[in-house]
């Protein structure tokens, strides 16, 4: 399969965009879990999540049907920037002389920079469709957030950003964009929230944590009109217009003769990489050999060596309960530079198939991934995302195993994001100040 | 011609990457006048450029050959990011309500940001296939550095950065990217040469200048063993590495039955407007009726209110003498946001082209240029870099026109690099804080 004829960027066309995203829970090999409510104890019904979601999503969450067509709306702006190049990674193949054939998903070519507008996008316009004027969300280091306020700014909603303080403060140029993309954006802890005055009563300098935000985006939501809230990662319907990526690489990677042997991607809460491996994962559950890495950092370990359990989806407990991979909802991450992998938990599709032996996971520490980092920047060119950089790294280690053992595997990974706003990173990094953290 | 039908993006296929630049030295309708020897006040001769250049960057310098073949390795590379998109601006058109049609050439997805990799790239190139083992270049804000950082790395070239000491300071990130490319950058002055210790010796706490920074690069270059110097605009060579972004746009456009009215582009040293519009002027000389329209800072308006007459390229006065449109060379700009328009002159090839008549110029001030940049964000989503908003204000003053005229006129710019660096200035905008300079 393949060839060393085969082009560095694999490209489709806009006719060739996908007209539905792949639902998952249509194929899956056991039924997935429920969310619980806290309260009752009982299943979640449609009731417990219509005041935050629109009817829509709500559907979607726990919907049966295979392919969920995309709105034509969504489609218009995804082909603002979709459908994203496939690229060959000669280059870095050359620097790792291996016979293994690297292939990547570029979602770092959004306007946001990340994958985060694919299901963005699409939460924008439910919420539109269904008269919705206002939303509110909660953003750590601020991807989401942007990604979102981009959404919202493109079919006129208002949004209200609640960002954890201490970046607010540390990374003031994220919030910027949020800003320049219409978003309101509040330091959290705020005194316009119950949640928020009860901390600010006892700590007036509290830095915040995303529990905290979650807690006030949520409460903001539900006592606002006409307003909504949102979410990155984690849900069913995130994951699901996530798998736009997966099916345009499966896409790509069929115009050249190829299939990965092995999909790749890094996990916090785990939308990038089911958006990428959902769709093989489709073609495994009917017996194809593809392997699927869930990469991790080993300070926040929640697939290698969390429970497998239910749990908050916050840190202060007011979610339902989602059966997942868990480090404890009162766990707190070490600071590493990869903020948008620090999450306790996993999405629960996601930690369905790990469970189920479907998914594996392996975790690497701060030092190892901004090694990749480099050699994938000064290799391909591009500076990832820290988070990104962990699935690089593991492509690497599995392209020099290829080495060993001579076999020529062909290796996909998705590439999240860009590291343009995270060059701190890459600073610590080349002065020799970057540590690592356990869990 | 067009149609409502046209796509959002117009993808080229790796196949469809131009083969050869576009030289318009070979169709200049008056003969350029040559770069003058300062000390002599002759012509420039090969033998004054070669202790700076390669032999082949020189001869193309002069060459009057029209299509100049671009090297395989060269070609190579360009794959990584290119052919770039052209995009067409539905969603700005509707907010104008006009029936212009916008498109742009999307150069902001190289991996440094911008253009400059396309010119970067190939003087890296034959650098090294020239044996050429070292580089020296100054940078401003670091748009030139980053992306001949990323050039010499992948072609295997020590490259050492002169950056203005002020930015060097202000903008640590830039740095830090041409540092991951494995560049060594120097806060200049420095005191490693003679021109740095002169100017440290009368004031040690000297900002820098781009002129200082300029004569530092080169002194390093003629004192230093097997090293060249390397520049990323004005030059004849390096407007025509650019070229392949109007060849690009020109076949992009012929495939949706589109020719542009008005070609736009910012100006600061003119290697990006010359790419995209010199294969268009070439059709110009040839009598199609197409405008070409370079914008620039009324801070630094050297084409709406230079002289065209023979000047240094630097601010010392060390290069040879160029004919340009100049606010002579020491001429020092405002500390605007648009850094790659904060120079003096302009490219000759350029600056001939608007003597003649070919092409014309137009001045905005900064907040004006910030609406615009706003407006676009909030439209077709993407963070343009502020030296590009001069263009995009440009293009929406034209939009607006043939609102009142009821024209529905073609309008190609180039969307030269994003503002992902540049956010300071947004939020200075967003703050209400943001000032106009005169000249």
């Amino acid at each position: 399969m393949g060839s060393k004829e085969d082009p560095y960027r694999v490209i489709l066309t806009e006719k060739e965009l996908p007209e539905a995203w792949y639902n998952i829970q249509a194929d899956l090999p056991v039924p997935a879990p429920p969310p619980i409510h806290p309260a009752t104890k009982e299943p979640c019904t449609a009731d417990d999540l219509l005041p935050l979601f629109p009817v829509e999503l709500v559907k979607q969450e726990v919907s049966r049907e295979r392919y969920v067509e995309i709105p034509e709306p969504v489609r218009d702006v995804y082909k603002m920037y979709r459908p994203s190049p496939l690229h060959r990674a000669y280059r870095l193949e050359k620097e790792l002389d291996t016979p293994a054939r690297i292939f990547y998903k570029n979602e770092s070519l959004s306007p946001a920079g990340s994958h985060k507008p694919n299901t963005a996008i699409a939460q924008a316009y439910y919420n539109k469709a269904e008269g919705v004027e206002n939303i509110t969300t909660e953003t750590g280091a601020g991807q989401w957030g942007s990604a979102l306020a981009l959404g919202c700014k493109l079919f006129g909603i208002n949004l209200r950003v609640y960002m954890v303080k201490i970046s607010f403060q540390q990374k003031p140029y994220r919030r910027t964009m949020m800003e320049v993309w219409g978003a309101t954006v509040f330091a959290s802890p705020t005194d316009t929230t119950e949640a928020g005055r009860a901390v600010l009563a006892e700590d007036p300098d509290c830095p915040g944590s995303l529990g905290l935000a979650i807690s006030e985006a949520v409460e903001a939501c539900v006592t606002s009109d006409n307003t909504k809230y949102a979410l990155g990662s984690v849900l069913n319907h995130v994951c699901m217009h996530q798998t736009i990526v997966g099916l345009e690489a499966k896409a790509q990677m069929e115009k050249i003769d190829e299939y990965p042997d092995v999909v790749i991607g890094c996990v916090g809460g785990g939308s990038n990489f089911s958006g990428l491996a959902f769709p093989f994962m489709k073609d495994k559950f009917e017996g194809t050999d593809v392997q699927a890495i869930a990469v991790e950092p080993v300070s926040c370990p929640t697939l290698t060596a969390g429970k497998y359990e239910y749990d908050f989806g916050d840190q202060a407990g007011t979610t339902p309960l989602l059966k997942m991979y868990t480090l404890g909802h009162k766990f707190i991450p070490s600071p590493i530079h990869a903020g948008g992998l620090r999450y306790h938990g996993d999405a629960p599709l996601l930690s369905l198939l790990v469970n189920e032996g479907y998914m594996d996971a392996v975790a690497y520490p701060q030092t190892e991934i901004f090694d990749a980092a480099m050699m994938f920047a000064r290799t391909e060119g591009l500076i990832i995302a820290p988070e990104t950089a962990h699935c690089v790294k593991y492509t690497i280690d599995e392209a020099l195993r290829c080495r060993e053992s001579g076999e020529s595997k062909s290796l996909l990974f998705n590439l999240s994001g860009h590291g343009l706003l995270d060059l701190k990173g890459y600073e610590e990094y080349i002065a020799g100040n970057l540590v690592d953290y356990s869990r």
